[in-house]
């Protein structure tokens, strides 16, 4: 087989086979195969497309480039959560404790973040002493002790996914519905999961900015689960607004807290509770999602996730002192309000710019390795449909660093959109997909 | 300025300005650049192509990235002709000394071969003693004192298409319009000539398969000879049989010799006097393209032409004894004929299968550096149109190998078609493109 011969086919739109996209993949991870022409194929792939078939061959053969895990000494149906990433989305946090409490095991591996904010070990690394680089006997252990674990994502999952993606970072083909979808699914099966639950953002904070986007990736991976024998879900949700009120890893925690504990703003506890029915449902455990909804909603009334939380944290050698008291959390120097001019409703929260203005503050990474401010980040006060007086808050700003609060405080004024008109709140939840397809909801 | 924003601009279908096309390709010849980038743009040109204007901004930042030839020391207008490539094309080692003779410098910067058979510079070392390394000076003084000298490309000539062309070859982006016209012009535009004349050929022996895409590429090359300063004119000639009789390097050279000889095929004759009146046109010697192609027929009939070549040898250090006695260049040991098993007439002649037949008897290269056959190759005895009896003599293998001998004989077979429906002789210049646009001949 010569790589020139594939490239070329890809480029005449052509459909390869599994042979072809195993040989590409596995002797680029072996270095047999130079960077450029991996570039190459990756741009043909751009404009030609793939077909489902191609996809889960090339799912397969970036997720047995490395480790598999194996989680059969974990009893039950092993269902992992994937999202596609967006600002304020602090689901993990909550969800990882809420559904383990339900009675799920809930085996997760997680990344540090690039962009708008950290990733869930970033948040996590906010919970001193907390540690994420377990052994996979430690994994295990935690797993079958306390029904949840959280490990960072070693080099040794997925390697061909973390060399391709690099190589896609630097030649704009990152954008492609093929590429994305394999990307995700191979790191999630290499993971060991039994089923998997995608949550897939929407909007101007997401990375798909259009509906339709989001459908056609979220039903590619939902084909790509079928294909291989992974059941894969997928739910749509908005980021149009951010979906948690605090940006930013030391405040994500708290929020989680808060969650947990039955306060909290609607709008992140409703995701959650949405997605654990899902989990819950794909799990086998309730064939109701709402009635898995309500049940979920219990456990946080009766406190019995955030003992899980507790017990979690306990478990990974981190401070459980944060979730009585959240000063434990990394605290900034700085605390300023941003004061609203006008009276009116907030029309729109631009969860992009809110990103960007976090990122600025070091909440977030510019640059791959780039050490993150844990303090640092923004706090929502209002949501899109709310009413607001002039004077009140709009938002507070936390940093170390009077200099990145003066950039970031037009930006944000600039964000919120208020006028007099009376507009509707957000639909958060904008529907599933799984093996039948899409689902309104 | 950054090369990812020029590889997404391209991408996504927008038109890069001079400048940023200047940039990537000094950056790339200067190992700024990696080759991963340059590939995955090179295939994002190859699927939204470019417009003149940028395939005229990369034509010049080609040119402009290694020595530009000046030649202004060598009165009278230069006219440099290029060939596209095909089977049995000895055009130059005709128009060389022929257009010289008639009075216009024939400033000539050639290759060396991949692929069929050799390139011009192979074609001349079939002649003993024949240098084609000149100085600069020497070949500045050559072209004043006999009007006409040949060297081989140097490296310092256009560098930057050298390295891109390595790099298309490998990640299949060879078979792009603007790029393959950028490549071919900036090549010409750096060797310094004032007129650019361009013989492109298509056909099934051809690099254009197609009327449409080499009408395309012909108007691409003349436009960019436009917006850039250097007249440009393309005749478009039939590939679709093989030129001239003899496939190979001092076959090809013996069979010059009988063209300026007043011997040898009309159909190579034609097509050089063709493009010799065109050049001549160019040059400003003659308005009717008519006259100045019964004007070079005058110097085949009077000998000028022939003794304008053994000038040429003679001035470049050759064995002008090979144009009186062709046994003085290289002989293969071994000659065999192919016999007609068949009454009727030739229907077709395969130039891609004979070129690969010549190829493979050591005419020609399968990778670079490869050493030549310089005595291999193939003499037709027919063309498509001719009678043919059984029996009788269908071409004859030269060679030093009798198994390569037994290796080609029946694809060589194959490939010319016999019936006996009577067909018409090719149609060999198909029409010429300058700046008025196409005029079918």
């Amino acid at each position: 087989m010569r790589v020139l011969d594939v490239i070329t086919k890809k480029r005449d739109g052509l459909v390869l086979t599994d042979l072809e996209i195993k040989y590409l993949i596995h002797a680029y991870t072996n270095d047999e195969i130079p960077d450029y022409q991996m570039a190459a194929w990756l741009m043909a792939v751009f404009f030609k497309g793939m077909t489902v078939e191609e996809t889960a061959s090339l799912t397969m053969a970036m997720a047995t480039s490395g480790n598999m895990i194996d989680l059969s000494a974990v009893s039950g149906i092993k269902v992992d959560k994937h999202s596609t990433g967006g600002v304020a989305d602090t689901t993990t946090l909550v969800l990882a404790p809420l559904v383990a409490a339900a009675g799920v095991p809930v085996a997760k591996m997680s990344g540090r973040g690039l962009g708008f904010t950290g990733g869930t070990i970033d948040k996590l690394d906010a919970i001193a002493g907390f540690k994420t680089a377990l052994k996979p006997d430690e994994f295990i252990h935690n797993l079958q002790r306390h029904n949840v674990a959280i490990i960072g994502q070693s080099a040794d999952i997925a390697p061909a996914d973390g060399k391709i993606y690099a190589l896609r970072d630097v030649t704009a083909t990152i954008e492609s519905i093929p590429l994305i979808a394999s990307s995700i699914m191979s790191k999630k099966i290499a993971a060991g999961a039994d089923k998997i639950l995608l949550d897939v953002k929407v909007g101007n904070g997401a990375f798909m900015k259009s509906m339709e986007d989001a459908v056609m990736l979220a039903e590619t991976m939902v084909h790509i689960g079928q294909l291989v024998g992974r059941e894969t879900r997928a739910v749509l949700s908005s980021m149009d607004e951010p979906l948690g009120q605090a940006i930013g890893n030391s405040l994500e925690v708290e929020e989680a807290i808060a969650i947990l504990d039955g306060r909290g703003e609607q709008a992140l506890r409703h995701v959650c509770l949405f997605l654990g029915a899902q989990m819950l449902n794909m799990a086998g455990l309730e064939s109701d999602v709402k009635v898995g909804y309500e049940n979920l909603n219990t456990l946080i009334k009766n406190k019995a996730a955030l003992h899980k939380f507790k017990e979690f944290i306990n478990a990974q050698g981190g401070n459980v002192d944060v979730v009585d008291n959240p000063k434990a959390l990394p605290q900034a120097k700085i605390e300023t309000k941003v004061i609203c001019s006008e009276e009116g409703y907030i029309q729109k929260i631009d969860a992009a710019k809110l990103g960007y203005c976090a990122m600025r503050l070091g909440a977030g990474r510019e640059y791959k390795g780039q050490e993150i401010d844990l303090s640092a980040g923004i706090i929502l006060e209002k949501r899109v449909g709310d009413h607001i007086e002039k004077g009140q808050t709009l938002c507070t700003i936390y940093a170390n660093n009077e200099a990145k609060i003066k950039e970031v405080q037009s930006l944000l004024v600039d964000a919120i959109k208020i006028d007099t008109k009376q507009v509707p709140k957000t639909n958060l939840i904008l529907g599933v997909v799984d093996h039948y397809g899409f689902k309104n909801t």
